[in-house]
């Protein structure tokens, strides 16, 4: 199983880095060159083959399409680390850091248009469909990111508001990913959007999970550091129940906590894990994030697919979900 | 046939503000109803449109695909305006100016996909084939506005330099314009890339008309500064030429010029024309358009087009030559 990944990913950043760079302006092909070489584990284009595999073998017949989900997602981390003024990417300085934003914006827009170019390479008789699905996702994606954008000028955001900008920022891909592979493998529409469906539960999910981490993480092995979102008063899931759920001097404490600048950050996330423990957030958390998980698999469990052909991707999704870090 | 044209413009515009963009997030939406509310000539869809003419009557079948051009332009505008920090666009604040900078890119973004998705109405055989010379075309897009901004910090650019810049970054789209109107009006491929060098060369021409007025247009017609391209040492075909000729104190005089940043702006215009018509460059630029035009026009007569249905394109064309502002 991992072995298969690793051949994955192997082939799909082999393949990746075949793609004609080397031109000019080198001010755009480089920062697009060091931005899919950054490495990243390529979960994108491998759903889309896993999903593909759930009919048919030949995966490396759809690399090409696989990638342009690769493509664009770094299409949007790229523009993204602008907005967010991230510095590092993967460990590495952003593309607006590395040259500047001028050159970021416009790399950017070149990944975007090579993103529709590999698309294309897909074999599929009602390409135009794809193209469809495609763009609706794009779009979907953008509108993501200019809520979370949104949400973190606001002082309230709902549970329902904070599920529907994950969906779309970063749920909406997973979900594309797999239908498109499900697509190429032969899958019905109908089919295949079951498996959309599956992959944006799980994708939800797995943002629920990356919130979990983040305080409740092994600051070891999840690379950064704990509590991150806590410090910067991201608007997670955690903090939307805490805030609703804080009633009294508790609630005078949690917002006496966030808006405090000079405390410790080491405290801060101390004192709101205290909080967090007290309203039983872990808790909350982890059932909304199982909620999708399940809504996930009822979603995978309708298609017609063999166990024995759909284990792979099974299996796949369960590591991913069973992930510590 | 001015009138066909305001018919072609109100109708294009018309269907722009049809488009479905009264959504959520609102970020993303007004910015892009307000920049294609800005008006503009709608050039590239009646480009389409003429070119569709030369075989069928039946324009408002290709509104659709004809504006994907108009959205894909007003995409690189909008960025555009964010990397040459522009502040108006048709007398407007400029949607990095109005919102911000973040919104801009992001609503720039979602433009460019909406694009593809109104590319997508064209009712064509081979779907892929416009696909391919969209991506192509918007991706050379990129690499000029790229080549324009390195140019600026080039103390020296030659004369095909330029060419190639403004072949990328203006002319190209208006060669796709054609290609894609002759294509679904039912040419072959090979006569549409006739139609499309017609419009390389014709836009060309067109970019170097604009460097000429911009130097020696009429103030009020023109509506803009006369000579802001010498008082911002815009390397325009006409710099490019005089710093070429230029010789002995001449060439002193002009480097000295260049480089005084206290000069009174209307006495460096008056000197800069003193020296262009030493040089004489106004000639020479004019030989360099009119040489463009010519081989367009070459490319033209190689269809068999009969007169009475090229007509209209032709006119269009020829009065885009003569205006003088």
């Amino acid at each position: 199983m991992t072995e298969d990944i690793i051949i994955f990913q192997k082939k799909l950043t082999e393949r990746l880095l075949e793609l004609d760079l080397d031109k000019q302006p080198k001010e755009l092909y480089e920062p697009i060159h060091y931005t899919l070489s950054l490495g990243g584990k390529r979960m994108r284009p491998i759903l889309a083959i896993m999903a593909y595999m759930c009919s048919k073998d030949d995966w490396e017949r759809i690399i090409d399409p696989a990638l342009s989900i690769e493509l664009f997602h770094n299409f949007t981390l790229i523009h993204d680390d602008i907005m967010d003024e991230a510095p590092l990417r993967r460990g590495q300085p952003t593309v607006y850091k590395k040259w500047n934003k001028d050159i970021a914006i416009l790399s950017g827009d070149v990944l975007m248009v090579m993103a529709y170019d590999l698309l294309m390479r897909a074999d599929y008789k009602d390409f135009k469909y794809l193209l469809r699905l495609f763009n609706q996702c794009a779009i979907e994606v953008c509108e993501g990111q200019q809520l979370d954008m949104n949400f973190e000028e606001r002082s309230f955001v709902s549970e329902d508001e904070y599920i529907e900008m994950i969906r779309l920022k970063t749920a909406v891909l997973l979900g594309f990913s797999l239908e498109l592979g499900g697509l190429l493998g032969g899958m019905t529409k109908e089919e295949a959007i079951h498996l959309r469906e599956f992959g944006v539960n799980i994708g939800i999910g797995f943002q629920l999970k990356d919130d979990l981490l983040d305080v409740y993480g092994d600051a070891q092995k999840f690379g950064k550091q704990v509590g991150g979102d806590i410090i910067a008063n991201k608007k997670t899931l955690l903090l939307i129940k805490a805030i609703e759920l804080a009633e009294g001097k508790q609630k005078l404490d949690l917002h006496n906590l966030m808006a405090d600048k000079e405390i410790d950050p080491e405290v801060k996330v101390k004192k709101m894990k205290a909080i967090y423990e007290d309203l039983n957030i872990e808790a909350i958390a982890e059932k909304a994030m199982n909620d999708h998980f399940e809504k996930g698999f009822v979603q995978l469990n309708t298609l017609e697919v063999s166990d024995y052909n759909i284990q792979p991707l099974r299996k796949f999704t369960e590591a991913l979900i069973a992930r510590d870090h």
